[in-house]
């Protein structure tokens, strides 16, 4: 396929990596914060358009998981979107339970790196209090 | 490193895929919309720090580039957060120019997936509308 019709078209032909993915990026509809980023393979997109409901491709455990399948922290897919090339897309959720991140947080990213710094960056923390529990959560 | 210390700690210690990149979500610090998803190696990301520019790479020219470098619509980054795992970075920026997509739109997530569908979905276009001309901007 054309890059015009990759990039203009409106058929959906997602561009998968060498191991069968495209990234997701995650977003609460609310705040707007990024709350993670995973990954899709072609089933777990499937499953994700056709329910509603985010499932990703975990490449350490090479399985597809629904996200909250046992925190119960799921999150419903209020819009989703794919971006020029079509090997990434958007999720704009609403994230049930306390959080996405499986350290008990919000959003995966807690921690700032300061700009302006050469050499050893230190980070430091952001919104890195816990909404919940992990060890409660996840057992 | 201990998955505790590189989830819990200070440290930035970058957990670079086997290509030696980690992904980089982009949101503009205005509207909270995610402009795009690129990669960053080892040089990319101390670049940014460094300058308060984002710098990313190309996996297709397998080179570092200057976002705006071309065209003038530089990055400026308000702020940069790791995620718990430190293999994805979020970065906040003040998009200069008409866009950050090469196809002269703001943002590179211009269409939508329609949710519920099973079997082929076919996209429709969001916020789709050109902010510059591409071929004015990248010759």
């Amino acid at each position: 396929m054309a890059n015009s019709d990759i990039e203009e078209g409106l058929a959906f032909t997602p561009k998968f990596d060498a191991n069968g993915l495209v990234t997701a990026v995650v977003t609460d509809a609310g705040s707007g914060d990024v709350l993670m980023v995973a990954h899709m393979n072609d089933e777990a997109l499937q499953k994700t358009i056709a329910s509603g409901e985010a499932w990703y491709f975990s490449r350490s455990r090479k399985a597809i998981w629904k996200k909250g399948e046992t925190s119960g922290h799921i999150q419903r897919v209020i819009e989703m979107r794919i971006d020029c090339d079509q090997d990434a897309v958007w999720l704009k959720v609403d994230q049930q339970g306390g959080g996405a991140c499986h350290t008990g947080r919000r959003s995966c990213f807690y921690r700032a790196l300061p700009l302006g710094k050469s050499g050893a960056a230190k980070l430091e923390f952001r919104d890195a209090q816990k909404t919940f529990d992990p060890e409660k959560v996840y057992k």
